[in-house]
């Protein structure tokens, strides 16, 4: 009893209707997703699609050519010529990323580094850009630490500064971010990391953020954490080989993944925001009436 | 040399020094942390510190009395009647909480539900405190998206409304709450819940904090999500067996847990913030100048 109503209570997209004042019953998520209509879903341009292929299953990733064009571009050359597998998750560090790439890059001796084929060896940093007004752009109400607006931009979280006219992709939960070193164009694609933890939000506008998970967040987040500093893994043993990467366009149409995205321009992308913004359900005796960034997931959802 | 650069940028506490003007190196966070001195750093009170003995290794729970007193009372007697040995992982959402109590409770049959021996079946809710001047205060500077005031008190992530003259523990990554039912007196220790991943910040002042975990947190962040919705486990063999919770003051104090926890209020833990709100390395083009409170940990270590 205790358990399985909690269960209910505490989840993000599912709340109990208002015991007292049935009269008053605001749309729980999880009904106003079932209200929404079919144009307010979109499927995420094949070209713009990755499937990685773990041992544990696939994880899905939706590249952002709006704001990481040349690294979109660099990775869709990597993922075509192959380069992706077999390299390996090579480091969990908790609340923090998990990354994968080159295996090889770890090991003492560099002989067995895979060339990067016609992909590029450095590209511009591409950390933000000029603020376009033809991309969607859905503000946030309730302010936010890092930057002066943040909200939603072509289904990314994503911050501006209307003062300097930049924007940019956001280190939020899921955020799929370019690796590189101390040059601000060493970064190429090759080595990349996933948010697992609470958003790292020091680092925007200092990495490119290539894209985000889409599907398959939990198997990246749950493998067991590195042993060593910033948790990369010490035993090639640990190391978790990825099987393969592949561009939804590079497949045939009844072999691309079946996924659609919420739009976040849509009404119910708005109104599940405000449910989130202002609980209703019983449980919640204070609503926070607020809402942070990084707090609102994309719904996403197998394609009909 | 990319990657193990990387590795050495990316990481929360550990910055490489400016290639250029070595003159005005700042100290880097491991540095800060090497300068600390012995009296910064405390011992968590052994009536407030919970071992759990989980197959994967231990989890150090620090009790927050000051903010749930009788939450801390409760949890202590059935901790001391050895009412948590046997109980089990039974959930672990995604982005969300990993959650423990008696699994029994999940199961249909409900003849073999643990009883809670001699603590309370019911606690008031205790979901914020007056404000207490005699408690440590040690305030952020950059505001929050949920609360007028953010900081740490008596070592914990916290919040305040001077306006209504309230304080309360926040759900930062690492806090340990106390399950309910609907009924905001419902909650009692027996069921308890922790953030891993970003913060829910909605469910300040509508849960109960009972602690925080100090150490062990990669151990309940990397266990595989569950299947079922809110990430229940469905078959009983992926629930993860409590070994046992003990008080560390009931152990002799040769058994007791060797840690020590950086005071919040100490000049290291400022100048680590600081470190933190700009990034001085080399790596970082755009130090952010900001700091969220949930991203801001709480160094731990092995006593000495």
């Amino acid at each position: 009893m205790r358990r399985s109503l909690l269960a209910v209570t505490l989840a993000s997209l599912v709340a109990l209707p208002a015991l007292a004042g049935e009269a008053q019953h605001t749309p729980t998520p999880k009904e106003l997703l079932a209200q929404s209509k079919p144009q307010e879903w979109r499927t995420p341009d094949p070209a713009n699609l990755l499937d990685m292929k773990l041992p544990q299953g696939h994880v899905l990733i939706e590249l952002a050519p709006d704001f990481t064009p040349l690294h979109a571009a660099n990775i869709r050359t990597m993922v075509r010529e192959h380069y992706f597998d077999g390299l390996a998750i090579v480091r969990v560090q908790d609340n923090f990323v998990t990354q994968w790439d080159d295996p090889a890059a770890d090991d003492e001796d560099k002989a067995h580094i895979k060339p990067l084929g016609s992909a590029k060896q450095t590209l511009p940093p591409e950390y933000t850009r000029a603020i376009d007004p033809k991309l969607e752009w859905t503000a946030l109400p309730d302010g936010d630490v890092y930057a002066p607006q943040v909200g939603f931009s072509e289904g990314f979280p994503a911050a501006r500064d209307p003062a300097i006219g930049r924007e940019w992709l956001t280190h939020c939960y899921g955020a799929v971010g370019v690796a590189r070193d101390i040059d601000p164009q060493s970064g190429n694609g090759s080595a990349l990391y996933a948010i697992i933890g609470q958003a790292p939000r020091g680092l925007d506008r200092n990495l490119a953020i290539a894209g985000r998970v889409i599907q398959g967040m939990e198997l990246l987040s749950a493998m067991p954490r590195g042993p060593a500093p910033m948790g990369f893994y010490t035993d090639k043993k640990q190391r978790v080989t990825i099987e393969s990467v592949r561009l939804a366009a590079d497949l045939p149409p009844a072999q691309r993944p079946k996924i659609e995205v919420l739009r976040t321009d849509s009404a119910t992308f708005a109104k599940l925001i405000e449910a989130k913004r202002n609980r209703r359900d019983a449980f919640y005796t204070v609503p926070a009436g607020k809402i942070d960034l990084c707090s609102i997931s994309v719904p996403s959802r197998e394609a009909r």
